[in-house]
């Protein structure tokens, strides 16, 4: 994205109630929100009573050492502060009901906006389930889908690499800053994802892996996918977490049987008797999510409608998107060669960000597909 | 079974209808329906107009040589034919639209009316679908239910042995004659059966095995069973007709899953997506059936009230059901130590036929356990 919509000053301000404690993902969202920005919050801090002591001592006089990492960070090239204020954050994340305040971005985040599919799985998996993930990672790449995971041991991990292999893109949600690499043997593994794809986390750089982490890392990896997939889970893994959160905010779940024999197949009975998607092919996930991606786009335009200052793109109905103005000149720009984003910006003379919105409409209505690297074509 | 409501007479003439050509199971039930008995059809015979020429033709001019055999047959100890006219016919498998007009059976008939579990499957099963069925038919076995299945290659003759080595009793529904046996490397095992089970064909005896003859085998073996269990079956395999079948049949279906890269896990993965309960143990299968028996209690109590003539115990109300005078006499006679049917029928004074059937209410309702060998107990 060559666009960030988000000033240097406003980071900061961002990053400083980020890392003010005990100030929740909901309380900043509301915050900013009520007062236009979050410099605004910062220069209001000390009359807004809605703000604990705590939390207003952290916000008004921030540890020097910390902002100056802080500017450190997001100077870095391929860093990225998304906020909830902006265009760029992602609108199937958007609509969860504990979506993250911010995303901290090490690649580029174009990623974000592609239709995702999460494989998740247990850390210690079987070598079939290591091969399952290669083999799905691989056809979801392959057809140009962004395979989204958690960085682990095991399934993910097999995951994201095999996904990169195809020549696709992948995105990594951290439980640790995207400085912070967990496990430590993934850090070549990382490395790669930021490059071809995203290392994505709502902790602030520096954070250190803590238990409590991993579950809430989880909900962005369902948030962000249109579906999620689980190879080999056990009966307690977290693997069933990130499937019931994909669950409660209206994704699909998809799982792959095994023996009765294997302890890792069980977290995956578990949910296939709790309704997820018995899956022995890539093509049946690719086939469900072609399916609801009609129903998420009519959500996501209402959203879109509704949410997003400065758009201009505001509710085209399903059959008249073509009519809409912008969507026309969109349509007009795209072509059956793939087109980069800059690109289309070019041509269409629209904005990157209402772009990239639109770009996802028409791609979950099927009129448009999406390439690995951001390139986009008629479907 | 030692009372036999079908005399040999009447067990001859309705061997003249099952063998007559064109005559079909509806047709017959009807017939001996609209004139009391199979002798008074045929005595009627050439008078009734429903009756085809060809049908009639060989009713009333039976061919001397199978008549003589079908005695044979008849006379020859551990024989029996339960017409759909006999107490004894499965209440059950009366439930099904197509039941069968009359079984023949080689063995102890009284294992028709225990509680019974169909295990099915591929006759190319894998070494661990083979284990699988053993297992599977041991637990069914020792908790005091029959194991029902078809007598085929793989899982069937494997659920068969397993339930026999286990001490108990085993029921196959054949393709053909009873005194027939396909596969012929089955010989050793229908012996067996005939012992500690029984062997169960609506084909009269000699009757060769026809391609067309082991589907309609299939919905005897679902028709008999509270629930049909699939271990391994490949997308085109007979067991899924089988499954469709219970289903229809309103019993339960059970699948057990198996990896996406078994061809013989297809069958089953396609039942669990069309509603069938992914299965990992044998208790989840108990467990499963001790619920549907209940509903299968109240509703059989009905049949058994509106259908069998000179059954006195009609329509207990499941609470009521120790109020009954006639089940209070059987309660009575029940025991904590397993007493066989002849001694609850010296006991009760009831008739026999009309005890299983109170057997089977009081089974399903959870209030009498079937021990094996035909032996009940309070539960």
């Amino acid at each position: 994205m060559t666009v960030d919509s988000t000033t240097a000053d406003e980071a900061l301000a961002w990053l400083a109630l980020l890392r003010a404690p005990g100030l929740g993902a909901g309380a900043i969202r509301a915050l900013v929100a009520r007062h236009g920005s979050a410099r605004s919050v910062l220069a209001q801090a000390r009359r807004d009573p809605s703000i604990a002591a705590a939390a207003r001592e952290s916000v008004c006089a921030p540890d020097g050492a910390t902002q100056a990492a802080d500017q450190r960070w997001l100077e870095q090239p391929g860093n990225h502060l998304i906020t909830f204020a902006s265009e760029d954050y992602p609108a199937l994340l958007r609509d969860i009901p504990s979506a993250p305040a911010a995303l901290f971005v090490a690649g580029d985040p174009i990623h974000l906006w592609s239709a995702q599919i999460a494989i998740v799985g247990s850390r210690n998996a079987t070598a079939s389930g290591l091969a399952n993930a290669r083999a799905f990672a691989k056809a979801f790449a392959q057809s140009g889908n962004v395979v989204t995971s958690g960085l682990a041991e095991g399934i993910d991990g097999a995951a994201h690499a095999a996904a990169l292999d195809a020549g696709g893109a992948t995105i990594a949600v951290l439980g640790t800053g995207t400085d912070v690499i967990y496990p430590r043997q993934h850090g070549d593994l990382a490395a790669r994802i930021a490059t071809n794809g995203a290392l994505v986390s709502e902790f602030p750089p520096g954070t250190a892996g803590k238990p409590e982490h991993f579950p809430r890392r989880n909900r962005i990896i369902a948030g962000l996918s249109l579906g999620t997939l689980v190879i080999e889970a056990g009966l307690n893994s977290g693997s069933l977490i990130t499937a019931r959160l994909a669950a409660e905010q209206g994704r699909e779940v998809f799982a792959l049987p095994g023996s009765i024999h294997s302890p890792l197949a069980r977290g995956c009975h578990k949910l296939i008797r709790d309704g997820a998607m018995l899956i022995e092919t890539a093509d049946e996930v690719l086939g469900q999510l072609r399916g609801i991606g009609a129903r998420l786009a009519d959500h996501l335009r209402g959203r879109l409608g509704e949410g997003s200052a400065g758009a201009a793109h505001e509710n085209p109905a399903p059959a008249t998107a073509k009519r809409d103005p912008e969507y026309a000149r969109l349509l007009a720009a795209l072509d059956r060669t793939p087109v980069s984003l800059d690109e289309l910006a070019e041509r269409s003379r629209l904005p990157i960000p209402a772009l990239s919105s639109m770009l996802l409409v028409l791609e979950l209505e099927g009129v448009v597909s999406a390439a690995n690297g951001g390139r986009y074509v008629l479907a």
